[in-house]
């Protein structure tokens, strides 16, 4: 296990509370305490895909095999090509940015597919393989998602072609159903190595489960330590004190400004790397809450960057964002400001500090300026962007937004809304089955042509 | 000059006339097109900072110091390493990335320095250079911006160590003020070849003056096309008939959305390579707009990718927003679906289909299916993603945000809103001449220690 201090997660909320009257926050911690109880009882809706909740122990201990065969995928692979959309992309790619070095090439690489329609890229992709081994983690509960199904069709072939039908076969792992659906039965036929993705887990929430662990591990993180992390922060957000648990406290912050009248949160990481930690979050908070005509909007920006992009809006623009900054109080790698002979840039000021030092008072400059701009914001402090704390960042966000959701009155762990496209696509494409909707549709097009320029 | 049809956007805006009565609709355009004389006469707020509008011909006829640099970088470096943020990082790589195949490393490649404030980055950086021949151009009008300017001081460094004093001033390119500012100092002092940000236009309208011109050519790109593109939409830009003149219709489009509730603006490319000219396009708007209290919030997504992310808030979460489409009616390099002996995913009916084709029923399934969820959308039709089209598409975007604010009744050629953290973070930081801020920002840091966790 890891030390607390490696997985302690803290919350800054002091400049939330002019925003907020006690009144408000008390209502907000009273819906979100309902909502801990709801979520602990298993009686609130969606509680079939509550299996997150008590995964990371579980996960710890059949770690085994996982771990087994991301070691082979090391020594067989230079590439590990993971074709997934949504939550099985954005889990594993959010934790292997966020941890393995910029620009890194030592170890199996992961790149990725199936997470759109781009036949440019999908061949860009081949041949920048071409001369590397490659390895294929097809991620797909049922193996009929149209995204990755296209892709897996033309990188299977590709595998085939290249290696042999055997040899391909000892290259191509299957995350998928324990018993049914399309690529469940590919891979029993072809004889692929497989893993389960349960049943009682929503693709949001998978990362832990071998979905994100199995292309975590082969890109070379300690995926024990990840769990660990996340067992840490287990702990933790059962806790029904919000002083002692950052999830409550984040959860009860969101809900009385979003009912005051913020309407949008801007998720600010100070850390490039945690660029697609804010994109697996857009996806694992906008998909939980957004239904019903309700929710936070989540949107996300990349600090200091963005300071010069949307820094402008969020400082004077209309005023119903709230801000949550994301920030690690230490880092692995950095650098001095160095001394110069001629202090031209005026910068001399700054000679010996380290990169981290700058980019601190940077958050500290940017949160209270915000704040005085009309912004309220929070502050979420990593004790630093290692495997632990990242694993209990991943689960102090579901139990956040599980807590969200409740309170919010939607059920957390569906997505009606993610269907309505694909219907349409379908019957536009002419899938067999899909002919009333495609005439439907075609009256529509029709009667819909205005066009300028 | 390109022909007219590689450069001819199209809006399609069917979808979101029901969300809007005539009236509505009459009423924006009468702004919009009163905007476009204020533009035309330079009567409006912050007209000192017109140069965007002329700029394309202008730079066209200028092109060749550009171009014989860019050779030149070509010649001497495998990597460009940028150095700048906001307009002067953005635009640049919203081209490259739209333009360059993905995954590839034929020719110069060009990577990105002092857009943000990471030691990690930056070593990481330096590392994956060692072996290779390396070129820096340094972008800021002023050379004090603390980013780019601490990232120029450990690279300047860096490079003089490597090369030579005076072998890495024939390796630094510095794009700057004519006259002033601590970086054409430095410049003229060590003899660094030189181009101009000319004082007339701002940050995120610079991408077709040297700040981006000079890295796009150097990547390889026929920047002359992409100047070819902004030329004839300059054309266009300026016709006052909406029906021909599509800036003109986005722009009344986004004023009459706003001022019917809709504050939140959804771009969403169906090319993953357009995702960097979305972040373009948020620091065009927000830093255009946002201001005053006042101002649609530009959000982006990358589909079919964010389909099953933000999918689901956009077709059933709070009916606050709207979405604009941004797709291209053909693309490059594409790939059919292969047919599978067993049809085991139930995808043969696609067989043969191009990629191209079932990405584009995905948008006409997507724009249908939020239509009916609420989402007023229209689409952006781009004839191709080429450099003609390109530059035909940013001159498009600064036109509409131009026209947009001053509808909206604020400048939209300043941002006043992106000091203000810079001023704390200096104040904190001990810039001398900052004492005063930095005792009253003490205070209230040490009032606000509310933490939980």
């Amino acid at each position: 296990m890891s030390d607390h201090s490696a997985t302690r997660i803290r919350i800054d909320y002091g400049n939330t509370l002019d925003a907020l009257d006690s009144k408000a926050l008390d209502a907000a911690l009273g819906r979100v305490r309902d909502a801990q109880s709801v979520l602990q009882q298993r009686s609130g809706p969606g509680s079939e895909f509550l299996g997150w909740v008590d995964l990371p122990a579980q996960a710890r201990d059949a770690l085994q095999p996982v771990q087994d065969t991301a070691e082979r995928i090391r020594s067989q692979a230079d590439v590990l090509i993971v074709i997934g959309i949504g939550g099985s992309y954005l889990g594993a790619r959010a934790v292997i940015e966020a941890l393995r070095p910029p620009f890194d090439s030592a170890g199996t690489q992961v790149l990725y597919a199936g997470h759109h329609i781009d036949g440019g890229y999908l061949r860009g992709l081949m041949d920048a393989c071409a001369d590397r081994r490659v390895a294929l983690n097809v991620i797909s509960k049922s193996g009929t998602t149209t995204e990755p199904a296209l892709a897996f069709r033309v990188l299977r072939q590709w595998m085939e072609e290249r290696y042999g039908r055997q040899e391909a076969a000892a290259r191509i792992y299957a995350t998928t159903d324990a018993q049914r659906g399309a690529l469940r039965r590919v891979a029993d036929e072809e004889g692929y190595t497989t893993f389960v993705i349960p049943d009682d887990v929503g693709g949001r929430f998978s990362v832990l489960t071998p979905v994100g662990l199995l292309p975590i591990a082969a890109s070379g993180i300690d995926v024990a330590a990840l769990l660990d992390g996340a067992v840490a922060m287990r702990e933790t957000a059962l806790l029904d004190d919000a002083d002692r648990n950052p999830a409550l406290r984040y959860a009860q912050l969101r809900d009385a400004l979003y009912r005051s009248g913020k309407h949008i949160e801007v998720l600010a990481s100070f850390h490039p790397p945690l660029t697609y930690v804010a994109e697996w979050w857009k996806q694992l908070f906008g998909e939980s809450e957004g239904k019903d005509g309700k929710g936070i909007f989540p949107a996300a920006v990349s600090n200091t960057t963005d300071l010069h992009s949307m820094g402008q809006y969020i400082q004077d623009g209309e005023r119903r964002l709230f801000e949550t900054f994301l920030f690690s109080e230490s880092v692995g790698t950095d650098i001095e400001v160095p001394s110069a002979v001629e202090d031209t840039d005026g910068l001399n000021f700054l000679a010996g500090s380290r990169f981290a030092e700058v980019n601190a008072d940077a958050l500290r400059g940017t949160a209270l300026a915000h704040h005085e701009g009309g912004v309220p914001n929070a502050t979420i402090l990593l004790p630093g962007i290692t495997p632990a704390s990242i694993g209990a960042l991943l689960y102090f966000f579901e139990t956040a937004v599980a807590l969200g959701g409740y309170a919010l009155g939607v059920n957390p762990f569906d997505q009606p809304g993610v269907e309505a496209y694909k219907r349409n696509m379908f019957a536009l494409l002419r899938k067999p089955g899909f002919e009333e909707t495609r005439e439907r549709l075609l009256a529509r097009l029709s009667g819909n042509e205005s066009i300028s320029g």
